[in-house]
């Protein structure tokens, strides 16, 4: 199978030319971007061996690698519409594409983005997705608007994915329903678009939890000028992540502490005028998205944390080198 | 160094936040699309090994994987304006990123394209850019514009980049200055993005020459539903070539054979009206490109190819698999 039959076979399908975008099939995509809008882009990669285990499902790869990319996207505010896929795969094997580029149409239908172009290579597997996406003009969120006072918020809950990275769960041979629901966090992240899209004007800063809360929300604090305390208690834990935790003999708090430290998680984490309050917990149940207030603005440059009332030190979250 | 000081030391210098792009540092890069345009939007990666050898100076492979996506961009009569980069490096090694980023910084600054945002990684040396640009509305190039009758062009000369790679030259211990010469071409790609945005209304389809002409000519010919007939004679080839042709006994016929069969070149073929000539001769001129007529698009569906008024048969392109 050469290049272009492998184009043909396993990409084209997913390409459908709409009205917002010509050109497909030709050296470049060409975008029609709507009146009174804004373009955001953003590129995020995944590694084998890095960001999932050698021999993992590509529907999986698949879906994680588009789900951390439209989470930027829902980072600030904007409506997924496009994307570009540099795939670099070791040998054209028909099952390995068939399951990767079944994966892939998936989870873009479910969040209705279009492949609107990219590039196929051999060699060590890569995948480099670019995102594109609307948002209206002067709307984006960003990490620098935080005020004194801001409640501080996360969408879903904390820490699900790092459990299926630092016990290997896609490892074992069986696992209990907790831990397949662990798994579906890592592989299916679910960055909550619509909320975000329908609270952007309630929004005062925010960002994607995809290094771990701590060093994200640090992002927030560095960018907007001032300081965070952060609730521990009010850390929002799965059930499943509890169950874990117990079969690994964690007291609540170090579930807590490990739920904001690791990454992977792909919510939100955002900062509101406490007028909001209402009005988000509002949109977050037309939506069926989790909310939960961590924390508190604060004056100065400092992140402090709190359980239960006592100040407790916590490390930064996860880099790449 | 981890990949924050990574990307402050190597990256966040190129990264300068222009009228036209706000976010860098946020999750998004956050584009204004002026009034009258679309955006053009590409993806291209080179791989260690595939595309470049193992070792090769970084500040080649930077130039070349900018090149190779401007090129794209001048495919399409655009002006390259953004990139993303998605770079997944073995090792944070500071003198190789150092010169990376300045390779990247140089080709970026004679581009005028500036870097707003991107994604680093630990793995198997991969250099993923998403480029974008602007196109007045409507005017985009296609391949799909070939008439009967047109001019078949390409500019600058062909071949160059292909001897780079065939003789292995990047390995020789010394080169002569002709060898020099085909290196630089093959390293430092020059799309002629200048002469396509001015010769843009005079263009019926264009393409850019990557996997080679017959190649990239036959894309034009299916999506035109044309045919085309070559004059072998008149295809471009530089003094440096005609030199390195001749240490390898190789006739006239053969070097351009291996001309038009081998990619790499990053020039660009396209066809315009014969009452385009004139005009686009002055704009060459105007813009120090070599132009040469090299054909003629013909109705059916057949690509032919002649030798001094003889037909001769050629195979295809470069695949990557």
């Amino acid at each position: 199978m050469d290049e272009f039959e492998l184009i043909k076979n396993y990409f084209e399908p997913l390409a459908t030319s709409p009205k917002s975008c010509l050109g497909i099939g030709d050296d470049c995509a060409v975008l029609i971007i709507p009146k009174g809008h804004q373009l955001l882009t953003s590129t995020d990669a995944l590694v084998e061996g890095v960001h999932f285990p050698k021999g993992a499902e590509p529907a999986c790869i698949a879906s994680r690698c588009l789900g951390v990319n439209i989470s930027d996207i829902a980072a600030m505010g904007g409506q997924p519409r496009w994307y570009l896929l540099a795939l670099t795969v070791p040998t054209a094997e028909p099952s390995w594409l068939k399951r990767f580029s079944s994966g892939l149409k998936q989870t873009a239908a479910a969040a209705d983005i279009l492949l609107i172009g990219g590039d196929t290579n051999c060699g060590p597997l890569n995948i480099s997705i670019h995102i594109m996406g609307l948002v209206p003009e002067q709307q984006a969120l960003k990490r620098s608007g935080a005020v004194s006072g801001d409640a501080i918020w996360v969408t879903g809950t904390l820490g699900n994915a790092a459990w299926a990275v630092t016990e290997k769960l896609w490892a074992l041979n069986s696992v209990t329903s907790e831990q397949q629901q662990l798994l579906q966090h890592y592989w299916y992240p679910q960055p909550p678009v619509e909320f975000s899209c329908s609270a952007r004007h309630l929004i005062h800063s925010c960002i994607d939890i995809s290094d771990g809360l701590l060093a994200d929300l640090t992002h927030i604090c560095r960018s907007s000028e001032v300081g965070a305390c952060l609730n521990l208690e009010a850390i929002p834990i799965s059930e499943a992540a509890y169950w874990q935790g117990r079969q690994c003999e964690m007291s609540r708090m170090q579930l807590r502490k490990m739920a904001v430290t690791l990454g992977d998680d792909y919510q939100l984490c955002f900062t509101a005028p406490q007028s909001a309050t209402q009005e988000l917990g509002e949109l977050a149940a037309q939506k069926s998205i989790q909310l939960s207030c961590i924390g508190e603005i604060e004056r100065g440059s400092r992140l402090s944390c709190r359980y239960k009332g006592q100040p407790i030190d916590l490390n930064g979250g996860y880099t790449h080198f």
